[in-house]
């Protein structure tokens, strides 16, 4: 079966080439030791928080600029607008850090992009604010040896559809690779392609998803084990 | 000269199809009234708000999104923090209300929109929040008579170029259509495409552009003037 030969491979951005939820974790931390100072005793600052990102969420979208906005709101939120306008002015700060912060590439990703590149056509799908995941692409050394970047408000279903309509990919062809099982493996599988989850040591609520049959899709430990992965597909195939 | 004809236009979205500039404008009188409760007499809010904006906007690109973060920094910084906790919650608000605004059309744009349809390949050129664009994309009624929607960062040359390619356009017959002269004529001419300017009302000072020489590009007075004009650039080749 030729057509189940691996041709184009999908790889996520944030918390699998580089990393991004450990500056979230930090910021909130952040985050929480301020508004403690303010808020009742009584008040859940993260549950709080996690609340008021999910009700934005549909608004919003993903990305620092939402997350920013909702930890103002947060903040005056959980302080009943006790929180002086002087510490907000601190939370907008760490906003824009995040958005400056140079882009990490998590171990082994260097490497293993450039010689899947060799092999594979690779393209970047990531979602979040596009400025931002435009940027960080383009700091990160990698845009040049990936053939397209698409960054999308939502990783569903119709969206890898409209992709892989918009490039030519045959589904039966494409693996995608990624940290999140909700947005990376579960639409993708469901289109017909298949899928390599890499876990991220730690991972946003609102992107966890439940746990899973390994024969339908491998968990790799590290990106590094990526090429043996996706050379076992081809055999299987 | 054949490949002088028109076959694919480009429309700018933010007030070329549909209001925007003007939710802009009412959020940012809003805003000044209650900011200048607080500020001190001699400081000049709306100047304020824009020097906020234009430094922000490398790091937050455009967008209601980062047009709320830029509003709360102003706030902070014309009152020197005096403005409560409450009030800058009212700001986050206001920003909720742009995001979920309904869409409306400018007179004549789903009449001209529909009958452009039948002639030409149609694109919408957008940019903005990522979301938020898709969403009034959607909201407009307009998505399924476009072939395609591009969501940008930036209208500049390098954007323009790399949408000419990712969708096999040939520019000697593409023609972009906008009020922005800026974003929408200048960029398209440079790459040797053809522009219309369909001036709104008012303009975002961040979008002004030098007055022009009207045999490099058209001028209407409305969207309605939009077939006649194109006719008239495919009779002129």
């Amino acid at each position: 079966m030729t057509h189940r030969s691996v041709s184009v491979v999908g790889l996520d951005a944030d918390d699998t080439l580089w990393h991004n939820e450990t500056l979230f974790r930090d910021t909130q931390e952040r985050f929480h030791d301020l508004v403690v100072r303010y808020a009742d005793d009584d008040v859940d600052i993260d549950a709080q928080l996690l609340a008021v990102e999910r009700r934005n969420l549909d608004l919003f979208g993903y990305g620092v600029k939402g997350f920013t906005l909702s930890l103002v709101e947060t903040a005056i939120e959980v302080t009943r607008g006790r929180v002086p306008a002087l510490e907000i002015e601190n939370i907008l700060a760490w906003g824009k850090d995040m958005l400056a912060h140079p882009v990490e590439l998590l171990d082994g990703v260097a490497e293993i992009v450039h010689q899947l590149a060799e092999r594979y056509r690779l393209m970047i799908i990531t979602k979040g604010d596009l400025l931002h995941q435009e940027t960080k692409v383009a700091r990160s050394g990698l845009a040049d040896i990936v053939e397209a970047v698409e960054i999308v408000s939502e990783k569903d279903e119709p969206t890898y559809g409209r992709l892989f309509e918009q490039h030519r990919v045959d589904p039966v062809t494409f693996v995608m690779v990624g940290n999140s099982v909700a947005s990376d493996v579960l639409p993708v599988i469901a289109l017909g392609a298949r899928a390599v989850h890499v876990p991220f040591h730690t991972t946003w609520a609102l992107e966890a998803a439940d746990a899973h049959d390994s024969d339908v899709y491998p968990t790799l430990s590290s990106i590094r084990e990526l090429p043996g992965t996706l050379r076992a597909f081809e055999r299987r195939s």
